[in-house]
């Protein structure tokens, strides 16, 4: 059942550990297939030397497991949240890479200080609240997925110009329109954590980029003018 | 004597310089037998290319030697008075790993700044007090295990759900319930310390994490009600 | 056509991941013949790991495409300007490198604090202003070259004795005699940045480094009286 | 000639890139025969890939080539002086290690802030002044080694006991018995600077540790009551 997409899951998965995102096994990836309504997950808690795409999880939107004889990534209903209402996202992906959960626990927006930001996310990456104990009680995962998706709503954001995310004393969770395109956008996030942090130790009254630059820069390539690359892909 | 546990130890040891926890021979591994009262634990000073599981050096536990053709590791008397204290840890890590370290130098506890942390350890991670002239004198190694041993009593903390402490001005000490264990929980401080340096620089003024995040994920993964893993295993 | 230069413009590419200068492919190496007045310069958004020799392409000190089947850079202009405008020099870099981003995105020159630095670049490392939104509508890539070049003659900056420069909010250019040399003061740079970083934080009052000591530095290894290596070379 | 040092000089020498203390050739490593009055030693400006035993240089206590096709390091002048001065050492190195040198750019002493630095430093790592534009022209690099034999006798710091300098706005020195224990002092004191950094980062009023500790772990490694190791190898 899905087994391409399994295997496109478990290979962006081991990238984690390839790009340092990850230590033993804290981070997972998803893929989804949309017409089936379906996503494939880590399984939980399984250390990446040992992981086969066969361990790979079957779940489907309402985050209940399909197939699979693991249990699937305790994140597994925040992905579902966001596969849900994000309609155009193909690839999820939660780490606890060190700068980006850094921001998180300091509980701060990452501001757009340069072009490399600019780049890959259309402003600052919002840093999210803690959810209050009754929505932890409710159903932390569920609701960290729906904190998301009304943040963003009520922020105004558009989730694919800012595919990345904060969750205040937790982490990031980043996104693509793949898995490989998410685990891509979780290692710009990084960077960009790691640059913006040096950022205001060099300099502590830095301001963000003037608005003109971050313009240029996002849409050199993204949109109908985007002229990097070789054509149509990012 | 003690074959199966020398070679666990053993290859905990080389764990060490795997997870870039030990410049040259500064660290060190033990692993006990609760039954025979002994332990195993790393020769003193010798380099880990040259290790072998053969060289570990057995230890009752008030630190004499029982077996081995090598000194024990300088520390051994700490790990002595830790396996007679806490009853219920299989495994103890001594090392200087960068950050950690910096934090017994700073003589300052870790916060709880995330989940990341909360995942592992309930509360800070105390930093305990320099040694007065008297008990360094009296007995250096062992009294560093016994102001262990009492501070966690007076301040009330359980070994089991804070398996790892700093000495002041010296480095940390981590446990666990096997040795392979007791290096994961070193190698956790030390991204728990790595990730609370940043997040202070990013914001001095951050608090800790809400205490009902950090029940929240403690509980995810410690006790009856945990769901993390495939059941029963961290 | 130019197949040597395309090899060793290549070769200097491939210098990039080697060194940790560049995520992705975020990053470019150029190497120019003077007599032909043409340069090569690395396609577009193509990952280091699926380039060849032959995927360089020959553009004009315009910055017109002369042959190949990729589109170059989206940073050619730059790389055209200053071979036009700068005429020692062989080889042109541009990467978002960590620490020179992070001093680019803080807006500051990078203050010649030690002989590291004073051995190859005379005095700081120049940070440019961000360009306007005239500038940018008109060519962003075009009036950043002559930026660097305006920019270099108001100050008084020798490109030969500062092959290198901080674009503000984007990352740095370095140059050199032939892409290698261009790769290596990019490396130079980045370690120059880490450095200085570290630096102010240890002590934030610092002031650069005397000039005699600055002068004795950069001549020991420069000019006609240079005594360093085996002679001639750098 | 010395052919049994050469391949040890060689062989130290290569340990700087093995432990991350150099880049390009920023580093240097010699060896002395006492009884010869010969001490043998990289030469300048060639790579470290590059590098045989058979490159190594042979020189005298004035610093004048003896045997060797290429020239010495440019720092062959310090080398002697500390040879010729501290009559206990064995090996010397000179690097330009990043944290390190931050700290001889700050201009600052790294204090001793715990145990790491005890055991193998006795006190802080002195930072020397700048030479005067008068001790530069007269002989650079020899003047270096000569204020550095000079401030260890008006401080009263035993060479033996503080294996290690830092000259301002420059880098390291540091030596030891033989060539590989010399670089053996040169990977702790990168360690100690960086610790003290992030130490200093940490807890800005932090002290030095106290003296009684001090005492204690630099006298458990060295001395006739030492007892780390398996017997009088440090």
């Amino acid at each position: 059942m899905l087994e391409q997409l399994k295997k496109e899951v478990y290979e962006a998965n081991m990238l984690l550990p390839k790009y340092n995102l990850v230590t033993f096994t804290w981070g997972n990836v998803s893929g989804v297939d949309r017409d089936a309504k379906l996503f494939v997950i880590k399984p939980s808690g399984v250390p990446y030397e040992d992981l086969t795409p066969d361990d790979m999880v079957v779940v489907d939107f309402d985050g209940n497991k399909v197939e699979g004889k693991l249990n699937p990534s305790s994140d597994t209903a925040t992905h579902a949240v966001l596969y849900s209402n994000f309609p155009t996202i193909g690839g999820v992906v939660h780490t606890h890479s060190s700068f980006a959960t850094s921001w998180a626990q300091a509980g701060r927006d990452i501001p757009c200080y340069g072009t490399t930001h600019a780049d890959y996310y259309y402003g600052d990456i919002p840093c999210l609240r803690v959810l209050t104990g009754e929505e932890i009680d409710e159903g932390y995962e569920k609701n960290t997925g729906i904190l998301i998706v009304n943040e963003f709503a009520r922020l105004g954001r558009d989730p694919e110009a800012v595919p990345a995310v904060l969750c205040k004393n937790h982490g990031p969770f980043a996104w693509g329109k793949d898995p490989v395109d998410a685990v891509h956008s979780a290692v710009v996030l990084e960077e960009c954590a790691k640059m913006a942090f040096r950022t205001e130790l060099i300099n502590p009254k830095v301001a963000p980029a003037p608005q003109v630059l971050q313009d240029k820069h996002y849409y050199r390539k993204h949109g109908a003018n985007a002229y990097y690359g070789q054509g149509g892909t990012k």
